[in-house]
């Protein structure tokens, strides 16, 4: 669902409880310095620092902590209806380098989603509001919940 | 090149010397436990291991990490004529997932190369030869060399 | 350019000088039934009635002639600068069949232009506005005019 | 599979029997000159040769009708299992443009199958063995067969 789609309190309130269960688990992106700063039914926006250590051969940062910021914003925008959903896979296009001391943010819509197949596009801008990626992933939801205790939204 | 063109000693030393020179400054690949294992002109094999704080939220290893391998090799594969080569995107298929205890290995060959633009493909396997990743990047050549005292290799 | 970015007319028209130059050329748009119904800086919207003729083996419209739609579209919203453009390559998404007796919209916006390099994104839909595929190319500049008698808008 | 995986001839009347099924429905293809020349288990060979009339405004092939051959090879690659397999989207990567009077040859391989869904990569070369494009796929399977008097082959 787009932003601007006005989702209920309710909506908002589920989305972000199986957000922040998932996030609790999510190691990788926690040790990463992935936040999630907000989150709805099929939406989900997050940032992440960009520090000395993670800058590539070419001194700009790697490639592989960008995808990992779109990756991880696709993740949570594409589990917000508590099925347990996961990547096909994805094409991502670099706009433009980050820094050591950039902020980026990541905003991330599903943009489709019929039956088990989906699909979200993510918007990576800096601190500036440059566009730094465009990523679009495809997702596929399996026969699992993220919170047991939950329902479905489909 | 592929991997079965053999290239000569001389090729193979200076590819050698480049990405060298490229790892050394890598800090992220460094830090990830990225290890060069073999490179050549237009090719190189990468590894990474798969430890318990590179899983996400669903336990299996953040498509982030399988990425930056894949990433990485590419652009060791993509410098290795001393021109540098920056990455405009790339599409990425998740194959099967990667478990903590994995090593994994990137396999990254250059498949075309026109003007500035070329294209590279990387697979990742995991320690038992199942395929974890497809990669297929667009490379972009900039004005300006990896090591300052070689020649560029066309 | 976005469509809601309000182009002078000048701009206007001088995009629209580019895109009819290229119209006229392009005999394999034409014979698909594609005609351009609208076009700015950066900009294009195309259309295309999906016939009989045009279905595969599933008995909906060959994914062929979807993508053609989206390709063209994306070459004339990369073109209007008057500056040879081609494609480097593309990802696109299917989301919805199209059948015999649909007319499909293709929209066409270059989201970005860095150099020789951009980014250009189609949407196709049909004529109930569902959305049929979504379209991401990779644009390359080469040192062409598309008319000769006009100058490049950069 | 891949083609030197040799498959049985049971396997292969099999395969082919359901491609010819398949071929007789596709309007599309046959109306782009598009043959069948050789196919298997999870692989398919086609052939297309470009008109003038399949020239566009730069005066080489559209990218749709380059698009087009991949797409079939794909879909008859991936059909030859019995079960309908639609495409979710993919990639393609243009290398080399086609010109009037080229023979172009696509061949389609099945890499990966697991569950609903699979990819298969298609190459086409030139009739002087230049690689035009590289194209991947993403399948997905539904629930209906081409040839319903024949069984599905997982």
């Amino acid at each position: 669902m787009k932003e601007d789609a006005q989702p209920t309190q309710d909506a908002l309130a589920f989305a972000r409880q199986v957000a922040e269960a998932m996030y609790e688990k999510d190691i990788a992106a926690q040790k990463m310095g992935i936040k999630l700063t907000k989150v709805g039914p099929g939406y989900a926006v997050m940032t992440m620092p960009i520090h000395e250590d993670m800058l590539n051969g070419h001194s700009i940062c790697h490639g592989g902590y960008i995808f990992s910021l779109a990756d991880t914003a696709f993740a949570f925008a594409c589990n917000t209806s508590n099925i347990t959903t996961v990547s096909l896979g994805c094409n991502i296009t670099f706009l433009a380098p980050a820094r050591a001391g950039d902020l980026l943010t990541a905003v991330a819509e599903v943009q489709s989603q019929a039956g088990r197949t989906g699909i979200c596009d993510v918007t990576i801008t800096n601190q500036d509001g440059e566009r730094v990626a465009l990523y679009r992933g495809n997702s596929y939801r399996v026969n699992s919940k993220i919170v047991d205790d939950l329902p479905e939204r489909r």
